[in-house]
């Protein structure tokens, strides 16, 4: 009954005080309609949002760190401050801390993931973030660099032109917002199907999640992943996949992948992650 | 009883009179161990071979005929001819006519598959060799425009960078040979899984075969499809899409496909055509 209760009051939530993260596949529009941005600063709160700013990936975090916080200031936040961390050891900085109590939104910005995940991975201050993410009491987006660290598994690096193979990606640990993903970003803008698929040969329990430039994956608390912006969202899904050579073959070998299921998604339509399940726009509500 | 006597006989033919078509995804090994060339070779009969090289896709007919046909006759090749049609009233040369009647395999080069098709499609020679190859009277190959032009509808052009989109690809009709399939090659080396798919989308009923460099798709009599050389067939099966835009949007706008099946397949899998099964290479007997 308590739970009931619980869903409706949710249903009655204005869209502002619904927390979401949303995987955005870098280059999003800063200028103009800025949607998936405005989404961001609309879930983190809106005019009562309190939005942290970590520009940590990047080697120009004033300027990149900046930028958001004028987007975010200008769509009318409450208060954004820019926690420009370039040290492990700020990762237990008491005001930092304190500031993420209060934060109803953070923002990871493009750069490095490997740069990012070496400063917060595993410090207080990641820890606490991604606790109060996934109790719902925050929003969390990352873009490009900040969309790659949000599974367990991360692709670090990679190239393209190539065929399916081991050598082709370079995996690392990620911050594990989404643990249950592995993200890659700038997807079919820097061709990276075959980067994305390599990754996936060694982890098919993960979801494969490829976002394209200006496009973001939005996560509700249900699992269900939304489509906002103007590229498409890839789902590559391999836990049919009949076989795959990734433990026998070396490193610049072929890969081969049997039973792959793959669903190219755009604007409005949704997946469930649990329920693995593909929804078009036009079957549904959309509610951003 | 009379069909099994035939599977008998036919399971006691020596490969090199096993028929096949051989689409290869452009850039196959001349040099060194030649496998695809040598398997299209051994199918058109081995020294048996009475081999035509149509050198018609290519703006330098002569060069790239002379040097197919030089490789076919260090081989040890029968006879090797090449048939170089400048213009359609050829297709109706009774010289080549009688040759095509003698052919055991027909090797089509790469170029431009518009020039190919333009310059075959309809002709009573083009005609004839298709009869001939469906009958299992000979093999072909083809490789990259040679390969492109293998189904009935046929990637002329397109580029990559992009997700899914109707501006991404051009479609033309092909020379029908296996007329289920929509042929892409070059097919991971120049990113080309988002216009396979953009094809795809228009024409779901079409099995997309992807194919890389030095990379053979060997088609058997039965549908089975065999892979040879250094790198991947990627098979796009959207018998079972669910859901696609493809007829809703605009030319540039991002395309929706969902519920795809894809494999992909390196060296010794096998798939087959009419079943929609993918087979490892360690659960079957390769027979080449």
């Amino acid at each position: 009954m308590l739970q009931l209760e619980k869903q409706i009051q949710e249903t009655k939530m204005p869209q502002s005080t619904k927390t979401a993260i949303l995987v955005i596949g870098g280059a999003e529009d800063k200028v103009h309609g800025r949607e998936i941005l405005h989404t961001f600063w609309n879930r983190a709160g809106g005019s009562e949002a309190i939005i942290g700013i970590i520009p940590s990936a990047s080697r120009e975090p004033v300027l990149i760190g900046e930028r958001y916080q004028r987007i975010f200031e200008e769509m009318g936040a409450k208060f954004v401050k820019v926690l420009d961390i370039r040290d492990r050891a700020q990762g237990e900085d008491p005001a930092f801390q304190e500031y993420v109590e209060e934060c109803t939104g953070i923002f990871l910005t493009g750069g490095d993931q490997l740069r990012l995940c070496g400063l917060l991975a595993d410090t207080p201050l990641m820890e606490r973030i991604r606790q109060r993410v996934q109790l719902g009491e925050m929003s969390i987006a990352g873009t490009s660099a900040g969309a790659a660290v949000m599974g367990h598994h991360m692709i670090a690096g990679g190239s393209s032109g190539e065929c399916p193979n081991r050598a082709l990606v370079d995996m690392a640990m990620g911050l594990a917002i989404i643990p249950e993903v592995i993200v890659d970003q700038h997807f079919h803008n820097r061709n990276r199907m075959s980067r994305l698929l390599s990754a996936i040969s060694g982890y098919p329990e993960r979801l494969g999640i490829g976002i394209d430039e200006d496009t973001c994956a939005l996560f509700e608390k249900d699992g269900t992943i939304q489509v906002i912006g103007r590229g498409t969202v890839t789902i590559v899904d391999a836990r049919e996949m009949s076989y795959t050579n990734q433990a026998e073959v070396g490193t610049s070998d072929p890969l081969s992948l049997h039973n792959l299921r793959i669903h190219i998604l755009s604007y409005g339509d949704c997946y469930h992650m649990y329920q693995h399940q593909a929804i078009a726009k036009n079957e549904q509500n959309l509610n951003l």
